[in-house]
């Protein structure tokens, strides 16, 4: 991927020094239609709090094949967090097109944004289109930026959707689509299995397979207060999942004999399970798949790693497969685009619900502290939701 | 799978008594064409040398669509001493039809026979036919047995082969064969990567690798006597492997560098990987292994499982597959038809060798102690050759 940053330089400290003392109460339109812009960006990895600043530059007006972009929702998502700390595979551009003297990288990989200009060779794309990153990389916390639309996917169909709604699709819903989709072809009735049911992705799957009339048994984390426990299985059974049993409940000897009773003695095969959670839990979930099944990992919330009894390789045929959406991404951006358009559709319909969202209000006045605070909030533990920037109409 | 064995019983325990006390010296054709035969039986799942009997009964002449085998050679695989302990989970047959008044199988997976004679209905099989069998359950230690042909592969051209390479292509060279070709797109030049080098799989998949172009890089154990270890080495060179190591070696830290410099600086490629050990062998494997790279289990010599780092399933799209030779066979007949005459023709052609072999002579007169012990034999370790039963013109 290449950016190519217009900018008017201004030194990396100065600005920050004033950003985050006086905060500027209004973006002012610099002569000759420079936008004024500010980035979370940073020059070394590390822990966000310790690494990422508040950073304002300014952009050129878009000419020839670049268009400017207004960020309207960008997600902080954990691996957003690793991206920072240095331990992603997927590394940030580190550049010095956004006016810093250092190579400096701007955090954030999800998001939409709205074309504000566009320069005179630009096709395809015009003023107002909503517009979502083509891959991973781009950064995403800022309030503008500017790029080649090869960097872009636009949003065919804006209407009835939210900026929250338009930012959080490429990566969760992504993921749960095309696990259900490319690994096991499961057929209207067929069952699957999942940990981490009450995740981002973990939600979506539950609802991409009700519309698809796949059956699901969901496994979250057993709380410590049985209540909270039982109002998280209630939760996703409203989002349309068929089981919903704790850790706890699928590491003990019952579950064999729950999960016959669910598949109409057994009868019923569970074909696919998706895993992001790891360790022993796997393997729980490994014993009640049939022959031929495959294990998709997307994550290792419990970072500890799965293990594999090799019978069950060999003389089960059961596969262990990974995804993840980025190298998906990447390596087919019609079919994201494609996948994208359906997920949307799907919400403007009313049939597709968004993951609870804390949403963290990004106003041209607002602090650097404030928005660092929100990024390094998304480590502490797996909220029941995510931050989600959510720019002001700077 | 049916058999449709048409015997004249006699009783169990009469037979033991009398075969492996006085052996009868000479077998004799009863009146009206009946065929005297042994087999290697067992009633109960145990330790070979506890439950194996050696039977003896007697078969009818061929009718209708029956054809009567008589064995040329059928060796002993570990899996068929797993089979006999009840530990495998592609179980025997277990029936009265050889004349045993309780319900008895007889041990053995894989072999070669000759067609001795045909009923009237019998099509596209004749007396003087080599076959081998369609699957595996049908029970090879026995002199003669009695079915239709459904149960059989014809071998079309037996000339230039001997009776022990026919009996040995369906288990061994055809597991090589199919992992080297279905799970990853070889082409000539490509490398891949096995443990378990020196096992009949592993010596197949050398020749039959250099024989397509690609090229191997080979794990074996690491022996306390040094000589051994470089003897070990030359003779798989001699096969055509490129680079033999020890698992010692592979678990070192220098390994990648070795990997590296063995490939063009790691220009070059490792995409597959063959894995019968297990344990963290297969993590140092994994460690050179290339993105979208599949690692194919299809034992666990080690006994110890496979652990999974989820980044390397996630990031690097490592997949973690199984292979067993019996679902194959049972799901691809015609496949396996294929793969058999191809190797065969490379046999006759002087291109594939044999794995060494511990030829265990079975004559008429031949005492049962003697064909179980060298059943128990197989348990002890891994050895250079198997046995393998080679029939006497009885």
């Amino acid at each position: 991927m290449s950016f190519r940053l217009s900018t008017c330089s201004t030194s990396l400290r100065a600005p920050l020094a004033r950003l985050t003392t006086t905060p500027v109460t209004r973006r002012h339109l610099s002569a000759y239609g420079y936008e004024q812009t500010k980035t979370l960006a940073f020059t070394n990895y590390g822990e966000p709090k310790d690494v990422l600043r508040l950073h304002g530059h300014s952009i050129s007006p878009a000419h020839k094949d670049l268009v400017t972009l207004r960020f309207l929702a960008s997600p902080i998502n954990p691996a957003d967090i690793n991206q920072i700390q240095g331990v992603y595979p997927s590394k940030p551009t580190f550049s010095t097109t956004i006016g810093a003297p250092e190579p400096t990288a701007v955090g954030g990989n999800e998001g939409v944004a709205e074309i504000i200009s566009a320069g005179g060779s630009v096709k395809g794309f015009q003023r107002g289109d909503w517009v979502i990153m083509r891959s991973p990389g781009f950064g995403t916390w800022r309030t503008h930026a500017q790029t080649t639309t090869e960097n872009l996917l636009k949003i065919e169909d804006k209407s009835g959707l939210t900026p929250l709604q338009a930012g959080t699709v490429s990566v969760n819903p992504c993921t749960a689509y095309r696990m259900l989709k490319d690994f096991v072809p499961l057929k209207e009735g067929d069952w699957f299995i999942q940990n981490g049911a009450n995740s981002g992705v973990g939600r979506a799957a539950i609802q991409l397979a009700k519309l698809w009339g796949y059956r699901s048994i969901n496994i979250i984390r057993d709380r410590s207060d049985a209540s909270a426990t039982e109002a998280m299985k209630q939760e996703l059974k409203n989002l349309g999942a068929d089981i919903v049993l704790t850790d706890k409940e699928a590491m003990d000897k019952s579950f064999r004999n729950v999960i016959k009773e669910a598949t109409n003695g057994g009868r019923e095969q569970i074909s696919l399970a998706l895993n992001c959670v790891g360790g022993k839990l796997v393997n729980s979930m490994a014993k009640v798949l049939a022959d031929n099944s495959r294990i998709v990992t997307y994550g290792a919330m419990s970072r500890e790693p799965v293990t594999v009894p090799a019978g069950l390789q060999i003389f089960k045929n059961i596969s262990y497969d990974g995804f993840w959406v980025s190298r998906w991404s990447d390596a087919n951006p019609e079919e994201k685009k494609k996948t994208v358009e359906h997920v949307l559709n799907l919400v403007r319909e009313g049939k597709f619900k968004d993951t609870p969202f804390d949403e963290v209000k990004w106003e041209w006045e607002t602090k650097g502290e404030e928005l660092i605070k929100a990024v390094q909030g998304t480590l502490e533990g797996f909220r029941s939701g995510k931050g989600v920037f959510v720019f002001g109409k700077t």
